[in-house]
């Protein structure tokens, strides 16, 4: 296993390059405080389609082709497309694909997914198995909502540890270590891979997701930092998915239970995409779009401008099914972690 | 692109082991023509659980502890464990990878899940990431009828193009090319693997599953051939997961309008579990659960004895949702491919 580093982590010897990105939202992520660093803002949630299925479909589409046109690429030459989303048989996946036409590996882990497609597809390139791949994830509100809550013309209530599942789509474009290519960003790369365990605390709380995900992003940092032997001080950033404000509390006290103080340099995407105090979030953003879009649309933005040098990416996934938990079953959590530097040219 | 070979296949220079496999089946698939090469029969449906969704969940743990078992091994000492279902969210998989407690990667391409987990589990053990991995998939007669189509206790009647849906869970360990073990097998390896595309003839019918798989296993197939220089004659056998007889007959006729004369050398598996004859299943077996029992139940015992020297497994999945269907869209299919082949120790 020359490529392993302990329990469950995979080195990037020839560390795949992030060559691109784009980020699809709609106005209300777009109202928010990142709003200026997405590349499309739906003007409404359909998007000009007959359904928000049909939307959210536009948007895992749209995303790989933006952030192919920033390269002059075509789908076509694209060696795999890694993706996912929250819908059932991933349908906003795998009609993209049909119209993308690209070779396409289906994942699932809830909102970890932006993170499994980024590993997944680090492997293929490191691996030499390919030379170009897009990762994508995608999510929608109104989709969401039908689909494991209640719909939405139901007007339900939210209590207050509720999330707002983001309306969004992002895209990572990767190509292999040394393949000249035009390129947006000059300096990025994706050097290891965590792989998740399923972990599960307990939470039966389907209005609860970030206290679910919470001891899974936990689990995962704790075990990637033993892993690479690194110290919390290694990394500039460390990024949670969708933990949410209620969520973001319980992982940092998961992790100082750990021995693990993480000070000013934890940032959750889904307290970073909404401004809690005008927009009305309840524990903040969720869904896999959510990590997808602040990734592709501001952290790689960031990091380009040298303002982070190293950074551990861990979505957070809950794998909450309306079917299981009306069989008892509790809310499992999974976090995988990808880790992202900046390298001089 | 050292490991990679034309549009979508991949080449995998130590060919990942095949060391032990296991295959769990409900009555109605023991009592087929298989019955006698299954490890575990369940006695009914539920097994002894509260509801088919727990039986599944059983069947999928139990798969890996059969496989394992044989090995000596636990699956603790797995690197990661690759698989899925087809109930929503992959509640099997992921409520599993809970108890196994093993680096999860969740998967899903409906019933090519088994091949899309051999193919990516190959990835990790030919790259250097990892020594040992399970790549499972299961599927549940009971859960599926529910979930795609109708509850069982409403007693729907089938058109003769359907298939049903096979109770079964199979499980491939895999290792690192030259790792010392425990075998049960000590001859079988993946030498390649096909990334499928998202292929769609427009099939609307739900109860049609043969007819919306066919193209993508003939797209796979003649892909793979063209990609590796090779001829159907360099196969034993060309398997297919679960088209049916209906199916098949459409795939065999695809096939030819692409050149390629099967002959003899097609097997699909939701043919061969059930006897047309004396048991009442329409067209065939189906289901992810199909090619993952009568690959890791037959064919891997048929090929250890040296029956087959080389075969292309194509598990063939049709990206069916309901909530797709209610939006009118047709129902695309997709097929991953492996090469496996015996060779002499």
């Amino acid at each position: 296993m020359r490529n392993r580093i302990g329990r469950q982590t995979l080195l990037f010897r020839q560390p795949p390059q992030i060559i691109s990105s784009a980020a699809i939202v709609s106005q209300m992520e777009a109202a928010g405080p990142l709003g200026e660093f997405f590349d499309t803002v739906m003007p409404e949630d359909t998007w000009g389609e007959e359904s928000w299925e049909k939307a959210e479909r536009k948007m895992f589409i749209s995303s790989v082709h933006c952030a192919l046109s920033k390269l002059g690429m075509q789908p076509e030459a694209l060696d795999c497309l890694l993706g996912g989303d929250l819908l059932n048989q991933l349908i906003s996946a795998n009609y993209a694909a049909r119209e993308l036409n690209a070779p396409f590996l289906g994942l699932y882990s809830a909102c970890s997914t932006m993170t499994e497609s980024l590993l997944l597809g680090s492997v293929l390139l490191d691996g030499g198995y390919a030379n170009h791949v897009a990762c994508v994830a995608t999510s929608h509100f109104c989709t969401a909502e039908r689909q494991y809550r209640l719909p939405l013309e139901m007007g339900g209530q939210n209590p207050p540890t509720a999330q707002r599942t983001v309306t969004a789509a992002g895209c990572t474009v990767l190509c292999a270590e040394g393949e000249a290519n035009a390129r947006v960003y000059h300096t990025l790369c994706i050097t290891h891979g965590t792989i998740g365990r399923v972990v599960d605390l307990g939470i039966t709380d389907a209005a609860n997701m970030g206290a679910a995900m919470a001891p899974a992003a936990a689990d995962t940092l704790a075990t990637h930092l033993k892993d690479t032997g690194r110290a919390l001080s290694d990394y500039d950033l460390v990024v949670t998915g969708d933990l949410g404000s209620f969520g973001s509390t319980m992982f940092r006290e998961l992790c100082a239970h750990k021995g693990l103080a993480l000070g000013e340099r934890h940032l959750d995407c889904g307290n970073a995409i909404f401004d809690p105090n005008t927009q009305n979030v309840d524990c903040g953003g969720s869904g896999c779009g959510c990590s997808a879009a602040v990734l592709n649309g501001y952290l790689l933005k960031r990091m380009e401008a040298g303002d982070f040098k190293r950074a551990i990416i861990m979505a957070t996934g809950a794998l909450l099914s309306p079917t299981a938990t009306m069989q008892s079953d509790s809310i499992p959590g999974i976090a995988h972690a990808v880790v992202l530097e900046r390298r001089s040219v």
